[in-house]
Formats: C-alpha cells, sequence, structure tokens
C-alpha cells in the first residue's frame, strides 16, 4: 500500500500540476498546502506532548490518530500545491517557498520521498504502541520537515 | 480500528479541550480547524473532479489518498479544537462558528460521529474502487458537512 501511495505522492509532483492544479488559483493552491503543513503541525505537537515531552499523558489512540492524520495528509499528492511561479503569491499569508524549489527538483523529489516514508513509519510505530520507538521516528519525521524547511523556506 | 478512531475522535470532544487545548491559544485552535477543514476540501474537490463531474480522469490511488486524508483528518479529534468561547477569535480568518454549537451539544456529537462515519465510509469504498459506490458516498460525506454547516456555521 505505502509504494502506491508514495506513488500517488510522487505522481502528482509532475503530473498533478498539469491535471489537477490548472483548474483552481494559485492563491487557492498556497492556501492548501499551509493548511495541510498547519494541520501537521498540530498533529506533531500532540505527538511531541505525549511522548517526548511528556506533558500530556500518554494516550495510544490519540497519537495513532494522530500519525494517521500526518500519514494520510504526507500522501495525499502535495506535489500538486506546487505549481511553477508559486513562491510568489498569498494562501492564507505570504507564502515562503523560496525559488530554488523550482531549480533543484531531484534534490526536493528526494526530500519529499524521505519526508513521505519517515511519516509512514511513523504511522506504523504509533499503530505498534511502543513510545521509545514512537519518539525516536517523531525525531525522523522532524528531520525529514527540516530539510525542506532548511532549504526551501524563508526565514519569517 | 475505525471503533478506536470514532472513540478517540469523540473522547476529544469532552476530554481534548481539558488535556490538550489548554497549551495553546484559542486563535491557535480556530487556525487549526480551518485548516483541517480546508484541507479536506481540497481533497474532497479532487474526488468530485474525478468521481462526480468526471472533469479529471479516474485515478484511483489518487482518489484513495484523498479519502485517506479526508478520513484521518475525520478521525484526528478535531473537538479538542472548539473549546468554549471559540465561536469568537481569529485563526486564518474570523471563525464563522455559531454561539450554537455550544448550547446542543447533543446535536454536535451526533453530526459529528456521523460525519466520522460517512468519511470511514468513504475510505472503504474509495479502496474497493467501485466509482458508483464512491459517489453515492461522496454524496454522503457532502450532507454530513453540510448537517454541520447548515447548523453551525455563519454565512460569509
Amino acid at each position: 500500500m505505502h509504494k502506491t501511495l508514495i506513488a500517488a505522492a510522487l505522481g502528482a509532483l509532475t503530473v498533478g500540476a498539469s491535471t489537477l492544479a490548472l483548474a483552481q488559483s494559485t492563491e487557492d493552491l498556497i492556501k492548501y498546502r499551509q493548511s495541510g503543513y498547519t494541520f501537521m503541525s498540530w498533529n506533531m505537537g500532540k505527538i511531541k506532548a505525549q511522548v517526548v515531552d511528556g506533558k500530556v499523558p500518554y494516550d495510544q489512540a490519540q497519537v495513532v490518530a494522530a500519525a494517521n492524520a500526518i500519514a494520510a495528509i504526507a500522501n495525499s499528492g502535495m506535489g500538486a500545491l506546487y505549481p511553477k511561479g508559486s513562491d510568489m503569491g498569498t494562501g492564507w499569508k505570504e507564502t515562503r517557498l523560496k525559488p530554488e524549489f523550482f531549480e533543484e527538483p531531484e534534490k526536493v523529489r528526494e526530500i519529499a520521498v524521505n519526508f513521505v516514508q519517515q511519516a509512514n513509519k511513523l504511522q506504523e510505530v504509533a499503530a505498534a504502541g511502543d513510545q521509545g520507538a514512537i519518539k525516536a521516528q517523531f525525531g525522523e519525521v522532524g528531520k525529514a520537515c527540516k530539510a525542506c524547511h532548511d532549504n526551501y523556506r524563508a526565514e519569517e
């Protein structure tokens, strides 16, 4: 299943922009991607609070649900939300995407593939319920997020 | 699995506000819920274009990925994003939540349970791949969304 989903996610990086994105404005697409990342960050925060910081008691069902949301969003073909030129524009707020995103497609693809894989693994370890493994994999997902932020997201 | 997830989603309606929500501002919580619905609407739009309107060729992997995202977001415990008083406030934009949301908890719960169930069923029929069944269930999810909008979302 994961292979199919990764293929779908990546397909969208090349095909999606031509089939899905054209019917919608760049501002809408920026809004959708900002929404996806913001919703993932809420779910990352819940896992962090329960499994990393221990500020909230561990509740496996909540952690599983959070990891499912992160993985499903990661696998939803967000590549389609990055049409050329969308390093300029305002969704909910002005995009922070750097133009380098469009100049380094192979590197972007590598970072995107890794992010999807790490999110899928977080979903798996969350379902298994070993808090140590969840904590470790949470760190890997965070690194995968950061790889994109460090390269392609402008400072605020 | 779905029963557990529904329980988690609903648990958040009562427990989540006390455990998770308090660490974050109402404005953040409104932003998270607006993000969740916006991201679901993107995915609903993809299914509609492929299976209802036929504007985009049917791609099962994309429809499955979209339905997975909708279901996972629906099951992520969004009840925690509705602390009392959050019918006022600005996330990405001013909330449209009506105060009646907090006055009719049983009705809200019924609408929320139905929404989660319909989203889970959409995920199931998307995986099975029968376009007629997906189209029919897409309609049911739309009705479930509308039930909340009609009752608890102010007109723009």
